[in-house]
């Protein structure tokens, strides 16, 4: 089986530079300490998604482009296969739940593709994105569980290597990065390995830091609690991702709903960033102190910014009315 | 007098680039035309204000520097200030109106700064900054009318230059950019003769517009409606930020509280930047349509996102609740 690998990375970065935002990294300061953020949710489409599927559909032969693509996604990935296809002239369709968020949804019809809904509760997306690709000879597009995939979101981690270097004079000694199904933190983890890398889900949904700790894939339980990060609710990572994450040495942590809102607003209030309960779970790990030593090298990776605007406003206010009442 | 220049602007941009962030331009589509997004809102402190602080502060001699500084501000240019004071180990006074947003106030005395609050209908912060400096020495900051703040505030506009070059291969065609006493506009004129430079401010303090129009400096008339824009609440421009935007051929226009808060639930939504009011202005425009022609050239600055939580929170939940209304 082929695996994502440092030089794979490397490439995949190269090779969709000129497509993609570079997007920044900011400082930031908790307790005096400053910190780096990587603002990913400033990514065209909002997320790191676009990463991964630019990879991925720059990689078809001509004539798999001329027989479309096919992905299932609840949001992010969704959009990030959307824009890129429409770039490239190929056409995609998308298996989404019908609960997504109406930000993501509407998003992906702007870029032209067609969204095929199923019900999250009784239909497997898998089934339904298989038979869809099948009918049409078209390219399935896995969202995490894909060596191309996981390569290009890894591009995320080459930038912030040379970003940290250019700011700051020296590699990331620790990076914080939300999880779902690891194509991301596989990614990053393969294009920084003198870093620390550690894994953050919410709670509940910690797959990954609870196969870390098993040694093996263990997936979500069927009683997990709900969550706002729609984007993490992924219910078994890939053999591609843990592999990749556990050769690195990664480690995983959980963050409870309540620090990713505090998250999202401080997000709002000190980075000036909209940033969605899926990629606030990083920050929310710092600040809720679970991140262990942190320093000037350290960096988080807020990876995407796509959230229903009333669900926002409604986070925002509550913050904020809190924090008045103690301030 | 000494008047801004373009070399000045150009030196300016050179001296202070190690200390400020090069914020990005982003890409984002209106009507299927692709614009770009200076996200000054991304500058340290909020605004583009650390730049023309810093590159003044850059300028006074030692001895200047050991008898402090004085600035009067409603809040973003106290932070710029302040930052930039610290970093050079300057005592920094900051007069403030006692109703500055408080969101700008607590960073300001965050950066270590001494505030001293004034009573915005009564009391003249030109008096009382005056008086403070006349007493220690120390050196005012002026907000606008200062040749070197000007000059530091044109940084964006080289930056701009640079980054439209690469991303897009050509020099801006238009320049939207709010105004409030004009150094931010007339530094980015400087900056690029080549372009059509707008000035933006909210509805009846469109004195640089009224200005242009009467081809001299016009203040705000005394019964001039409320605005949510405090960063642009300048009763009367300068001399030397009038003069330099008249010479680059400037023209104004002027945007309505309404219009001002649908481009900061746009910022949120499209761009993942939380803006300001007064940052949202050039943005207001352009999606108000009254931005006139505009290309693939065409940017705008987002010069700020410093706005209490509560107020944000409150806009961002009735522009989502009529949005869902009328979807």
């Amino acid at each position: 089986m082929r695996r994502p690998t440092r030089d794979g990375v490397d490439a995949a970065a190269a090779r969709i530079r000129d497509v993609v935002t570079r997007t920044p990294i900011l400082p930031f300061e908790i307790s005096g300490t400053r910190l780096w953020a990587k603002a990913e949710c400033l990514q065209q489409g909002g997320s790191f998604k676009l990463r991964g599927a630019t990879n991925r559909l720059m990689l078809l032969s001509p004539d798999e482009r001329e027989r479309g693509v096919v992905a299932f996604s609840s949001g992010n990935h969704a959009q990030g296969v959307a824009i890129a296809a429409r770039r490239m002239g190929i056409a995609a369709t998308i298996v989404m739940p019908s609960d997504a968020p109406s930000v993501k949804r509407d998003a992906t019809l702007a870029a032209g593709a067609r969204i095929v809904a199923y019900d999250r509760d009784t239909e497997s997306r898998e089934e339904i994105g298989a038979r869809l690709a099948a009918e049409s000879g078209a390219t399935l597009v896995p969202s995490f569980d894909d060596v191309d995939v996981i390569e290009g979101q890894g591009s995320v981690g080459v930038e912030l290597r040379g970003q940290m270097l250019e700011s700051n004079g020296a590699l990331p000694d620790k990076v914080l990065v939300c999880c779902g199904g690891g194509g991301l933190s596989a990614g990053i983890a393969l294009a920084l390995p003198e870093s620390e890398i550690v894994t953050v889900e919410p709670e509940g949904w910690d797959d990954m830091a609870r196969s870390f700790e098993a040694g093996e894939r263990v997936p979500v339980p069927d009683d997990a609690p709900p969550t706002r990060c729609d984007a993490l609710q992924t219910k078994l990572v890939s053999p591609l991702t843990f592999d990749a994450l556990r050769g690195e040495g990664a480690r995983g942590i959980a963050v409870s709903e309540a620090e990713i809102e505090a998250a999202m607003a401080f997000a709002a209030r000190h980075l000036r960033l909209v940033v969605e309960p899926g990629g606030a779970v990083a920050l929310a790990a710092l600040l809720a102190g679970k991140a262990g030593a942190v320093s000037g090298r350290t960096a988080i990776i807020l990876s995407g910014g796509n959230v229903d605007p009333l669900v926002y406003a409604a986070i925002l206010k509550a913050q904020a009315t809190e924090a008045a009442r103690y301030s």
